[in-house]
């Protein structure tokens, strides 16, 4: 969806420098006594879906994953299907902002953007979450942040772009590219000269080391 | 779908020896001037639909990527999904095993299966790509083969197991185990007393090093 620009745009090669080693890092709680806390924030969204598909993975890896999602009369089947896996592991699931944790966690996770509805952002619950990830001063990964931060976002440490990046400002953090499997066609069709700068890696770090 | 047992299994914690940094091999081409070939053989069903896609990551990893599908008159949603994207790489699709290439390929990536569906391997198609994958004397990787290998099935070098182990027998080749994220609580309703074997990582090798 990045990558449909009204304009014919661009797009030159990424190289940028980084160290193999430390591409990924490790959740460390706070206390080594304790698994490690993310709390977790979906939009309605197949974005948010994505994110709860994600809060499994995490808790049947032995996080203890707090998933934030705004009450709905109707929810997609996306939502719900994930939904519906994740209350099958120890994560828990939260409606209200007042349930989350008030000290730090160990990750914010933040999927609640969707960049094909931007109104998403003028409802209270959006604005209460992201009052509530700038309080909580645990550091925050922001899974594809939309582009104009005009408005109050949450400030990421590292931010997620999938296929092509956007034009992200300083609110998104160190930002990494993720290869969604687009073709290569597909960039043809829109206009977009590119040439993929994943080499054997899914995912690549755009920012220096 | 490898946990539905009719009756209750203990599962026991898997531990094995095992070097991480030689986890993953690179395709290499045989001649390092081009690009490695990989020929895909896909059944008609969700696991053909997720190999399809495997070879669109593929190909866009600049791997020569060769498909066959048999021709059928209905397909799924999925498979005509992923076609069409895969159609929009270099890769290239066949329905027909004799345009298949004569000479080894790099990796032959084994599809053909679906615990669901057994009678598959009595069709005509499935017998002659078996007979195919056998003859091309390319090493072969097998996504979530079956069981019984009463007749003839494909020899292949690696075999990736999904969720739960089956017990595969020496036509599997060297067994590794995809994490696909099915929650605990899952496995205690059907059963199985089950402690992730997982780690942080997502695929682990069953067999020793």
């Amino acid at each position: 969806e990045n990558i449909l620009e009204s304009e014919p745009i661009v797009y030159r090669r990424i190289t940028v420098p980084h160290n193999v080693s430390k591409e990924f890092c490790t959740l460390n709680p706070k206390n080594v006594h304790q698994r490690p806390t993310v709390a977790l924030l979906c939009g309605p969204h197949v974005k948010g879906a994505q994110g709860i598909s994600c809060g499994r993975h995490l808790a049947n890896h032995d996080v203890q994953v707090i998933l934030f999602l705004p009450n709905f009369v109707k929810m997609l089947e996306s939502i719900t299907n994930e939904l519906s896996l994740f209350s099958k592991t120890q994560g828990q699931q939260v409606s209200s902002l007042k349930d989350l944790p008030t000290s730090p966690v160990d990750l914010v996770i933040n999927c609640l953007d969707c960049p094909e509805n931007v109104f998403l952002r003028d409802q209270p619950w959006y604005k209460a979450a992201v009052a509530w990830a700038n309080q909580n001063r645990a550091p925050v990964l922001s899974i594809d942040p939309p582009v104009h931060e005009v408005e109050q976002g949450i400030d990421a440490k590292w931010s997620l772009a999938l296929g092509l990046p956007l034009p992200l400002g300083e609110h998104a953090g160190r930002i990494y590219l993720c290869d969604i499997g687009i073709p290569q066609q597909v960039f043809q069709e829109v206009g977009i000269n590119y040439h993929s700068p994943f080499g054997c890696k899914f995912v690549i770090p755009l920012h220096s080391a």
